[in-house]
């Protein structure tokens, strides 16, 4: 008998957390990192004109947020040219995907996702009771034909598939995506994980189907906008599916300031094309700095590059290793054979001159 | 068959907010309100060190916030004096009770909680498909010994107690608190809510027992700490009950910005001593105002006051929404005999005066 009056689902749930967080490691370390490219956080900061609103908002704090978050959803919904019943907004699409989970996953149902593709959807899955089926990745890439076959093979209640993908930057256009929500069996559900889609080339999205109500699709104020600290996304889909949502979430759950300085992020889509220039010049940096070393990146339409250090998952993790040592944080993919890569973040440019004197000395001291 | 491939809890599930936030009843309305004294918020706002570290932390919004909150995490322990693994910080009580629903709330389970309480406790509760199992108040305060014999009755898996409680702001000494740990039944565990703990005189809240597996206390930065927005508050326990609760939460949740606010508001005590005074005058004025109407303010140990209306519901009602056609939002209690008496949040000086002639304008319209 367990300790505790836990659920069933929760006396065989492990503990796990998806990432162990910077901050953790930095304390293990015993002191800080001066190089901050392992959480894919956009390092060249919000819209001036979105630090102002959460400035001005913090004189509002002591109140609530809008519960329905009204303002920045009805600006959602314009911007994506979709109704205000097709949008939810929520903290982050970490919430989001958890309120998807708690929705759709119980014991019994099968869940099909990329073998090492996000983990934070994974922890919501098993924390539901659900039954995790993976497929292999091809050429680094989610593969849409796996994902399809196993959806239908175990009959999968939930699909999930991220465009582009974390941790390999890797994506597939909106023709590669259409086929992959018409191919959705009945009955299911595909999750599409757009986190990072603001990054990616123009080609990279499908429309907008408000009718379908096969697909739910995720997107943040944490990536491009650069709001990771304040908690907020949204996902899109049919008002129904949009509406069960409603039946779970913490209404009151997003915080004031986050929805004003989301709003003023939206309306500054210039400092954002700006800030998606910025971070093609990273890669492309990235890319320099990989084959000056006889590494190769893979192209990315994300803000990080997953960089091939052609040799085996201990090599990989050796660099990230002694990285941290000289306080330099980056990550890398966990699953073989990814788990060669490591995966940076885009910095400054200043950032990836460090970045580059530092793995420098580390593949020195490591031979 | 449901339309979407929803979980059987939630097909069984209707759709229910457990408030209609100020926000959409001004857009129901047309307008704003001008005293927003319905939605037990801190007027007095957050301590000035608070807003200025939120302020300079807007610099790090790019950031995600620690997954541990181990900053303020840690402030708390010390200040509770309790363990580091005795405190888990989340998106406010509102997300922590969340939590612990998914964790011990499933089909079959039942759950004890007074009648009229807080509903977004039953919200999370219907939401993982437990069985509310309801007791009345008595003479308008949570009463422990209903509360404990039907949680033996039904063999409750929670048992939902808050003190002081909200709506009607009646409280419980530390003395009859103990009672209350001391009788939950064995396999079961109390979820005692204390989120207006810090406005109630000094014997209301009982020691800490760390040692003890069968309660949960939840407090919040929302209410004295004036940063509801900021959607931060906690949660101490014994140690195994805390990490059940690392299992299923959102560890990158809470927002680097609020946990910084956090740390800084408990830091100055000083200014929380302060905001309990002015509370505890504004709960004086709403005393007299409700005389002078010859209505009976309830004694109140929260930021707010339950005030008889010493007529019927439909009384009561009316009054809230003549009110409200004033641009006055305050609220009321939903079950008989609490639903004569409508809750007024404390405000300003100014605020108080103006709700006065408005109260006196519209018993004038009513008769």
């Amino acid at each position: 008998m367990p300790k505790y009056p836990v659920t069933c689902i929760i006396e065989n749930l492990p503990s796990s957390v998806p990432f162990v967080g910077p901050e953790i490691q930095e304390r293990q370390l015993g002191k800080p990192f001066v190089l901050r490219l392992g959480a894919n956080e956009n390092v060249f900061g919000p819209s001036p004109r979105a630090v102002s609103a959460m400035q001005e908002t913090l004189s509002e704090i002591w109140m609530y947020g809008d519960s329905e978050c009204h303002d920045i959803r009805r600006a959602l919904a314009s911007f994506h040219d979709v109704g205000f019943e097709n949008v939810v907004v929520g903290e982050g699409i970490d919430a989001l995907l958890g309120y998807t989970c708690r929705l759709f996953v119980e014991p019994g149902r099968k869940i099909v996702t990329s073998k090492g593709s996000y983990p934070t959807f994974n922890f919501h899955v098993s924390g539901n009771g659900g039954e995790l089926h993976f497929v292999p990745m091809k050429a680094h890439h989610e593969d849409i034909d796996s994902v399809l076959a196993k959806s239908r093979e175990v009959e999968a209640t939930l699909t999930y598939f991220s465009n582009p993908n974390n941790p390999m930057g890797s994506w597939h256009n909106n023709e590669e995506v259409q086929k992959l929500i018409d191919g959705t069996p009945e009955g299911g559900l595909l999750v599409l994980d757009e986190a990072y889609i603001e990054f990616a080339p123009q080609n990279t999205a499908p429309g907008f189907d408000i009718t379908n109500p096969k697909i739910l699709r995720y997107r943040t104020f944490s990536k491009a906008y650069a709001m990771a600290g304040a908690r907020i996304g949204y996902c899109i889909g049919e008002a129904g599916l949009i509406a069960e949502i409603e039946k779970v979430r913490n209404h009151f759950g997003v915080s004031r300031v986050s929805q004003a300085g989301a709003l003023a992020s939206l309306q500054d889509q210039q400092y954002l094309g700006q800030t998606v220039n910025k971070v093609e010049e990273g890669r492309e940096k990235l890319g320099e700095i990989a084959g000056k070393y006889g590494f190769l990146a893979l192209p990315s339409a994300a803000n990080f590059v997953a960089i091939d250090c052609r040799r085996d998952e201990n090599y990989a993790k050796s660099i990230v290793g002694a990285l941290a040592q000289k306080a330099v944080f980056i990550r890398m993919p966990t699953v073989n054979p990814q788990s060669r890569f490591i995966r940076v973040s885009v910095g400054t440019e200043q950032d990836l001159e460090q970045f580059d004197i530092a793995l420098g000395e580390v593949l020195a001291e490591l031979g």
